[in-house]
């Protein structure tokens, strides 16, 4: 450990140039990798140097060690961040990084393991005090035992892979007929999302949020937490929406969830960043779901209302250094964050992948843009189709609010299909907006979300007739028109069917 | 006054968006008004109604009181809100409004003839205990009197427009040999910009500082100021790059300096947003400068480390609300502002309007970009060539500065020429670093600036021609080659040759 100089970021997309801005604050030299799908992506144009790793898929480039290994050997990289996805959870890697004498900015290999397999992570934090949510803490024997054990804590149940979380090999079981099927779509989907087909039952709880909390550990014995981010607007085990604060945490439940976290990274000796999830019931028992041992997609939200750069301080307890702060900053004002995808809401959420021809991100007070592309970049296929996260804070959760919904009126992505509008639509629906949502209000509103959203049959032809509609209706009062006796332009109604199609 | 239901918003640029931001959050309606030189602006395309108001230049429509007011009434507006520049500080345009029945967002008119006229300034200022900067405070009958009152108080002397800021009608006259023709000029460019020749005389403070307070005033009887701005980094009078907190004041000096701001809003019974500048000379004297009656450029950098929306206050004020703090918040970090105009510093800051044809906005962490422009925007040649404001927030000043100068890396604007190298050496400057950088810091140091700034000889074909060159001498390390042993594309070197064109 010691000052590192040069960092190379094994990942793609917005997080690979998220790291990428604070290494450049920080005076640290980049090297990226690409895959030959992102020959001309933003994280290739902001790195001082660039190394093409292979073909896509990731297993081809993003995901082979060795190759990632052998360049940051090259470019006389100090340091690899992993960002999140990809190698980023992977015990072997950060072993295989220390045997070649490079710091690997993350959690010890020994840390992974512990809270990498979730039965084992189960496991340990029972262990260590911290409750979890009723279920099986050994591997099954057979298909019988596990429908046994099912049978015994009740319907409905969850079935989970231990292997490795972001909803792969996830499945709700309502009833026992459901449960042979059900335990052989979870198995097969662990296996191939993992390479482990190990998978274990909890309790179905009702109506639950998932509450996470940031914590942070140096190598000088200092474990804290950053506060919550609140993550129950999910859509098939994928967050949509974030925030923090929850608006369901009192000050008392923050303070001892934030206590419980800490426990839980202290338990499997921690260190660097990582965020332990939870599950909150209806009467605010909190249960230990898992803990991801990387940076989280959400973080920006932490970010704005503490005010700390969270990569730099990854920097920071990767060379060794302390952390400045020894216990969790009184939150400041609210953030709320949204992930804009390259993705058709009412097509099932079906990628939309392809040429961006146009963009105009949003500005102004209190907004921020992580974006991983630009006006004439093609999404490519092969990877998850995020394009941006944008988030906002403002002093309290309703005027946060209000900033996201004018952030997204802002956005204009032309070319590839988004789901602004359906964010649009979560932000402004009631339950949304009275707080207490939880993790079954996106599947439950489906229907009311996505009629707010893009309309699949709102076709290039069908726009430009409803605008020419809208127009011609408008036209006294249109700009493009002989100026009338008043000179509005009134393009309010044709402007309106033009950004219905947006 | 009572609840604002749609405001009209009688400016262009930047600053109509943005204000236009705030109405939007705060669900209110938005009428745009436009020069047929605007009619794709920024500001047109995002209000709910927009109406043209006449031709270009801004006295043929922007400043046409008449017809600001015709659209007012016409659209329904309850209020209006001037911005900054055009009708912002005319106390006429004040009593129009009021004659009309329709709020101005702004202070009321008996106090912008107290700060309009700056020899009246100074001399209410004197009048209510607040130190001014040795001078004349009456005017002169002739100018033989003039001429034997500036040998009086001794050369260096300033000129100053009694009318107006801004640097218009403003000379520095080193000694009396220069009088005469410098007194002339003044007069001549007072009389152009505010319709008035007065013109008066101040003595020349060797190396100030100019740091700004923000005040506002509710209807209440609170007034307050929200900490200082340091805005000495002044090109002819304009300001380039803004700061907050300003790194040569004490606690000491700031809480004195903002109570005298406040005295001074007191004294002419001040309302809504104002900005009280001064000049802090070497032994950290304090002398008062001028009174901007309205909302400030570089108002962004307030926001950011108090937290507050000052558009929203106005608006909350207009309305008769009463502010939410009766004494200034500690200022939470740093933030800093840089001015990205369409203009070229090694051509004598020519300004440079024409089509954008490629835009790409910086992102990521505390980063504010208010801008005025989209790509594929013609920058007409009618207006003030500012084209954004790029402002950041961060814990510490040296945090701010990193993270201003990677902005502005990231920034690319093609198909006019912009100050964007200029603004990265003038943060780069080991004077501006230092913090103790007084007005005479960028004339003084233009060539270093400008030296770091776009070469005017790289033409389109010296541009193509250098990047080959690099490119050829990287060839075996660039990506686009076939690939080497190491794959590495080492883009390092014709990328920054590229980078210096941009």
């Amino acid at each position: 450990m010691g000052k590192i100089r040069k960092i190379l970021v094994a990942n793609r997309g917005e997080i690979a140039v998220r790291v990428m801005r604070t290494c450049k604050e920080l005076g640290i030299a980049t090297v990226a990798v690409y895959s030959e799908a992102d020959r001309s992506a933003p994280h290739v144009r902001m790195a001082d140097q660039a190394f093409l790793v292979g073909p896509p898929p990731s297993r081809e480039s993003y995901l082979v060690q060795e190759r990632i290994l052998e360049v940051a050997r090259q470019s006389g990289a100090d340091a690899i961040h992993p960002g999140y996805g990809f190698l980023s959870e992977n015990a072997s890697f950060v072993r295989a990084c220390e045997k070649a004498g490079i710091t690997f900015i993350g959690p010890p290999a020994s840390a992974m393991d512990a809270m990498g397999e979730k039965t084992r992570a189960r496991q340990n934090m029972i262990k260590a005090g911290v409750p979890v949510v009723p279920g099986s803490t050994e591997p099954f024997a057979s298909h019988e035992e596990a429908r046994a054990y099912a049978e015994k804590i009740g319907f409905p149940i969850m079935l989970k892979a231990a292997g490795g979380g972001g909803g792969k090999g996830m499945r709700r079981v309502e009833r026992l007929e459901e449960f042979d099927s059900a335990w052989r779509g979870a198995k097969s989907e662990a296996l191939n999302a993992f390479g482990n087909d190990a998978v274990y039952i909890e309790k179905y709880l009702e109506k639950p949020h998932h509450v996470e909390i940031q914590v942070f550990a140096d190598t000088h014995g200092t474990t804290l937490h950053l506060n919550e981010r609140e993550c129950s607007a999910q859509r098939r085990h994928q967050k949509v929406v974030e925030e923090t604060p929850s608006p369901i945490l009192s000050p008392e439940l923050r303070a001892k969830m934030g206590e419980v976290a800490v426990q839980a990274a202290r338990a499997v000796n921690y260190v660097g960043a990582g965020t332990v999830e939870f599950l909150v019931d209806v009467h605010r028992n909190f249960y230990f779901l898992e803990m991801n041992t990387r940076l989280q997609v959400e973080h920006p939200v932490t970010e704005w209302v503490t005010g700390l750069d969270l990569v730099a301080w990854q920097i920071k307890v990767a060379e060794g250094g302390k952390l400045p702060l020894t216990q969790a900053p009184a939150p400041n004002g609210h953030s709320i964050e949204v992930r804009v995808y390259a993705e058709d809401p009412a097509r099932n959420f079906m990628p939309s992948p392809g040429r961006i021809t146009t963009l105009r991100v949003p500005g102004g007070p209190s907004l921020r843009d992580d974006s991983g592309v630009f006006p004439g970049y093609t999404v490519p296929n092969f990877y998850d189709p995020m394009i941006s996260k944008l988030s906002v804070w403002a002093p309290t959760r309703r005027e946060a609010i209000e900033r996201a919904k004018r952030a997204l009126d802002e956005y204009v992505v032309k070319g590839i299909t988004t789901n602004v509008r359906y964010l649009h639509a979560i932000l402004s629906h009631e339950e949304f907006v009275g707080g207490d949502y939880d993790t079954s209000f996106l599947p439950r509103e489906h229907t009311a979300l996505v009629g707010g959203a893009e309309d699949p049959q709102l076709t290039e032809a069908a726009l430009l007739a409803s605008v020419v509609y809208a127009y011609q209706r408008d036209q006294k009062r249109t700009r493009n028109m002989p100026q009338t006796s008043s000179g509005e332009t009134g393009i309010s109604s044709w402007r309106r069917a033009l950004r219905r199609g947006r």
